[in-house]
């Protein structure tokens, strides 16, 4: 295994990208070895008796904790929401853990808890369960956040966190501008000052998507694209199935801001996290009542049909350029922006 | 608020001990505001659908990370399963998420990982969902462990974990020696040597206790004795309660070479984390049978009646001590040995 995986643990084995698989693969999966994890979708699906639960889990670790639009707790909870939420579950309960550096502002975790609770009763998910660790100074930067959260999923929509019914000609929507969170963080972090406000996207995503899930039957996957960003959502979905993604460019909205800030950085606003964007695959023939609908929303407004799955290049994802070329979207390798979420 | 709570966090916070109680009362309960957060019980019991789940979370920060008898991962499933169990649930499934300093060796983290796999598979717990965030060398201490646990619970056994049904003359069992734990770690900690192998007690108790509650329907309350020890739990149990507790200090079973090193540091055995012992109040013509089953079990064998609920100085722990006289025992205010679990 050492072989696989290095001595030593890297930033990019925290990236959501390819090391972080492999981390995950050939440790995780490994060792804990059973069905449920096996599959790494975004909620575990497990049976307890007569129900169906979705069930997650996120350690927060972003850095700076406020930043423009959000910060640590909204996240903390819009992160664990939005896992449930596009497994096709109803976002129910909610733990809190928190990992404190002594010395830290009381007044600051005062912000940031009455920001958890507002989210988490804007969402209609109940923080039940908690723990407080305090470790000394120096040995934690600040906070980390880890939520957990428990949904209820009916179980005929259990095939969307895994994409088992996906076919042929169906469409890849996502419901808004894309790298918002990443290049919000990237300016918090640089303390850039820009004429237009980069704010993250952060956001809960459980109604938006309660309404599209009432209003077809034909979504066929949702994921939400956080770290890793809509490239990696793709690529993991892509990965050793027998079709394709067709990406067209001119599809994807990005802000003018956030296109801007990853050219002076050098990167590519398909790989930037986002914190309230769903990807979402619906039959052809839904996927007009789906933008619709989206479209009402506020965090839907800017939806748009980004791709459609293909018969073609099976495994992989490739993207149509805006000056009409084509090219192989891969995972990343390591790390773009370490502590982003 | 701030008066109460400071301006900043101390380690007395994360103690497990009166700043902890004030900080989660304060803040956490305070804003999260809901009637199954505000028990502040091992577990959340919280009902979906047709089914009582219990839902319990942990952030482990343990220092150093291996010690006699254990490690953080073996740490980190049972310190869950026991949540879960002395609910009186059956502790079901499992997250695992893990902060890893940049750097950490994957050997030792595969070594966790291993320790991990074996003790929830020995409890019969899944690992099914988990999450890993990597942050720069010097941000964390090596690593940090999260475990959230989901078990389910017969409506017949909520009480357990509230000890609504407690009445006066009920019997206070424990199912071993205390503070083997925080021993062990100070042990490790100081890198002492001694020639008795103190031992971490650490273990899952669930199959225990299920063998208890099979036994019997007379079981008024449970709760494991971990950060704080067995004062902290008598302590909170009795709080704002009818009842008093009366504690036979040569009935509590302690080590001597716990004994001895408390001696040395000037900390008292009542006070000393445990990671696989359980406080059990049982009606009184039940506690022999419980006494008897436990001794069957390695885990059980040095159980002691250890005092019971009496009418008197109700709210107060009162301890009988070895010599004929009586003290009250309080919580802690701070933090006797930070990061033991």
């Amino acid at each position: 295994m050492r072989n696989q995986l290095g001595k030593t643990i890297s930033l990019g084995h925290g990236s959501g990208g390819k090391l972080s698989h492999e981390l995950t693969g050939n440790l995780f999966v490994r060792y804990f070895n059973n069905e449920i994890l096996a599959p790494q979708t975004d909620s575990a699906i497990v049976k307890v008796n007569r129900e169906n639960l979705a069930f997650t889990t996120d350690s927060f670790v972003v850095d700076p904790l406020f930043f423009p639009g959000g910060d640590i707790g909204k996240l903390a909870v819009c992160g664990t929401v939005n896992d449930l939420a596009v497994s096709g579950a109803i976002p129910l309960f909610m733990s809190a853990s928190f990992i404190i550096e002594e010395g830290f502002g009381m007044d600051q975790l005062e912000t940031i808890v009455k920001s958890m609770a507002e989210e988490s009763r804007m969402a209609g998910i109940k923080i039940v369960a908690g723990d407080t660790k305090v470790v000394d100074h120096g040995q934690c930067d600040k906070l980390f956040i880890n939520t957990t959260g428990i949904g209820v999923i009916d179980p005929e929509r259990i095939h969307i966190s895994t994409g088992a019914n996906i076919r042929y000609g169906d469409k890849i929507i996502v419901n808004g501008t894309v790298g918002d969170h990443g290049v919000a963080i990237l300016s918090a972090r640089e303390s850039l000052s820009f004429e237009s406000k980069l704010e993250t996207d952060c956001a809960c995503l459980n109604h938006l998507i309660a309404d599209v899930l009432k209003k077809t039957d034909k979504i066929r996957f949702m994921r939400d694209a956080t770290r890793g960003g809509l490239a990696t959502v793709l690529c993991e979905l892509a990965a050793d199935k027998s079709f394709g993604i067709e990406l067209d460019e001119v599809g994807i909205p990005v802000k003018e801001g956030v296109k801007g800030m990853c050219e002076i950085f050098g990167f590519d606003p398909l790989y930037m996290a986002n914190e309230g964007k769903a990807v979402i695959v619906v039959a052809v023939e839904a996927a007009g009542d789906v933008v619709s609908l989206l479209r009402k929303d506020p965090i839907g407004k800017n939806c748009s049909v980004i791709g459609e799955i293909v018969e073609d290049h099976p495994g992989q994802v490739v993207l149509k350029t805006e000056i009409g070329g084509k090219r192989i979207v891969d995972m990343l390798a390591g790390e773009q922006l370490p502590r982003i979420c």
